[in-house]
């Protein structure tokens, strides 16, 4: 038996499921959850959740860092006499570790020294995505010493995405030094979408043809050709394509520097390590929905009548329909479904029904009862009979780490 | 009777066309055209149309300036014993001056001193293309001083956008002051299409809505919804968008910071007055086709069998398939026709070819033989009996300028 954690770390959080999986690669059975959340405004609070004991919001004092969050996850699942798989730390065979930029690698990899530096310079690309979730590998290898370690990479799953959609139209040879490419990200997410589509409407995956959306505090949109990402908005960084919680998406790639004259030098967040400029902290952190709207909870923006919210849902809206018209031409029409998924993706009902308005040209039509229904299964109809399916799924990337890693038990 | 000069002033030429026209404001009649090229790569060279009389490629000594060349253009009239009816300076009515950014005006402008430095203040929105422009208004208002100066703005034809595609997300106060948002550019050929097809179609204006492509060594897209603009390409600034022969188009909003550190720092182009970023010169003058294939002859890139050219060409079709899909569901499929124009659209016939082709699932379809026709009116279809029609405009901003300012006559 295999005992999985499936590790998500990011800028003031860190979430850990935990799996059981035979073997013989049974797909993982989750046995408890844990998140500890405040990171960057203390007290951190403690989530979890097994069967049904569930801890809800509970102050935990000393936590200051993602590292002791981990420790102190670690600690909890030890001491838990109701989840009797973990008598011991050594009794974790498995940490899976969700990285959000992967450079090249196109699958996920086990971490080892050389493995591990790799990472660390892929950090430069990605400085705002990559750090947390590294200081968690790093803490694991020490606390995990028997476990193996493996890092999920959010791009990997684009790695099939031709030449002209990867390549941006600038000097080659610098593009080459400085690994400046479309990566795309969310893939881990993509990845789940994709097959539970696919299972769901019966079709091998390597004959499904999706425009999914993941629609979170980041967004993103990804056009799946017989399984394989074919596009995805996203870009060099997760900064590109659509509006997000405090990221602006795309702009004039010129607008940074009419926005600041102080666009090159290094944010008050730089360290030695990481070099941040002003305008990745102004564009990452600053912009999105946050400027526009004053939240970044879109149950807010969707349900205000405050110009401003209006305004924030209205141009998501249109960035959205943009590009789900570009990747159904790119797809050139052969398309099964169009996804919804993420925490808005799977929420906001009102978001996708105007959305789905302006889709009745390609083939796509809104069944306003379905629709308003809660989400309850993996992959859930909203659509009316039509040319194209409109399907709404709940993704969990948690799980799909757990899944390949369980998987990968058969096979190695 | 009214003698106008249309007068588009570029980086490296000046081209100014004449006109004639009845005071009843009937189309303007061209009686000659001029050019000076080659002012970045002296000797400056002047070519000369008027009838069956030609000058080619003319050396002319001592041309150092966009202001040198205006002068030897208007003497080069005045002397020109064919050219009856420009006798001396005076005779000219109306200089209309192309400007790449007009920031809000929402219509072409009589320049005074006022509006000179108001346009003198936009120039910092757009060094890279107001600059040059702006030096021919001055000395055209000093050398034709009995003449009307008009100012006809790529942007204001896309005046029309809905705030939440004029919007970028990022902070509300900073856009405001800064006036950061989506203006779009090439509106001046945008408006002669409109009006073109519509005429072709034989509808009105105000019920023609069309996808338009105005693809030349700067490349973009609009979308016309009943007669006026719903969206372009461009940006804040030219910059956005497609590729072009220098131009990046759309990149991560971050990737700059990773191509140089010194992307915040003024350009060697910069000088007390124009304040360019090194960013914006690499992003405007160092990519696009140029970076990619090593040429900015998009004729050469599409017949080569070079795999640098290939890529660029596979790019540009990439990109510009995208903006096609984002404007079908845009305008929700009421779309008269796609439109290809500019010197690429109306020359490229395998570009659009591979285009349509992935086209059809919208219901646009190409063709061949008409496709591979040479295009002689300035509407001619290559559309096969399909949904949508699909058609080449040979798009001419000099004319559109004549053309409203001698509508304008009329109304004043």
């Amino acid at each position: 038996m295999a005992i999985i954690l499936s590790i998500n770390s990011g800028s003031s959080s860190v979430k850990v499921s935990i799996y059981k999986s035979a073997a013989q690669g049974h797909p993982p059975t989750q046995l408890a959850d844990a998140s500890i959340s405040g990171l960057t405004a203390p007290p951190a609070q403690l989530t979890y959740e097994r069967g049904s004991e569930e801890i809800k919001n509970q102050e935990v004092k000393g936590i200051r860092s993602n590292e002791d969050a981990c420790e102190y996850i670690l600690d909890h699942l030890v001491k838990d006499g109701g989840l009797s798989e973990i008598a011991s730390r050594d009794d974790i065979t498995h940490a899976c570790h969700r990285v959000v930029h992967g450079g090249d690698y196109p699958a996920a990899h086990v971490i080892d020294e050389d493995t591990y530096h790799h990472l660390q310079d892929l950090t430069d690309l990605a400085p705002l995505h990559n750090a947390s979730a590294l200081a968690i590998v790093e803490a694991c290898m020490k606390a995990l010493p028997k476990a193996k370690n493996i890092a999920y990479f959010d791009s990997s799953f684009h790695s099939t995405m031709p030449k002209e959609i990867e390549t941006y139209p600038i000097d080659p040879e610098i593009a080459k030094k400085n690994k400046l490419r479309k990566y795309g990200f969310h893939g881990i997410s993509y990845a789940f979408i994709t097959r539970s589509v696919a299972e769901f409407l019966k079709k091998p995956e390597s004959e499904t043809s999706i425009i999914a959306l993941h629609l979170g505090s980041g967004a993103s949109a990804c056009a799946v050709k017989n399984g394989q990402s074919l596009d995805n908005s996203m870009g060099l960084t997760p900064l590109a394509g659509l509006p997000g919680a405090t990221r602006s998406g795309d702009v004039d790639p010129s607008l940074i520097f009419h926005f600041t004259h102080d666009a090159g030098k290094p944010s008050p967040g730089s360290t030695k390590e990481l070099h941040i400029s002003t305008a990745e902290e102004i564009l990452n952190k600053k912009s999105g929905w946050k400027a526009l709207a004053g939240t970044t909870d879109f149950g807010t923006i969707s349900s205000s009548s405050d110009p401003r919210c209006k305004l924030a849902f209205d141009i998501l809206v249109d960035r959205i329909l943009g590009f789900i018209g570009s990747y159904y031409v790119k797809l050139e029409g052969k398309v099964d479904a169009l996804v919804f998924a993420g925490g808005i993706g799977e929420k906001a009902a009102l978001l996708r029904k105007r959305i789905l308005e302006k889709c009745r040209c390609l083939g796509f039509e809104v069944d306003d009862e379905k629709n308003d229904k809660a989400i309850e299964d993996v992959v859930q109809d909203i659509g009316k009979e039509a040319r194209h399916r409109t399907l709404v799924c709940q993704t969990d990337e948690q799980f799909e780490m757990a899944r390949q890693c369980a998987v990968g038990l058969q096979t190695k």
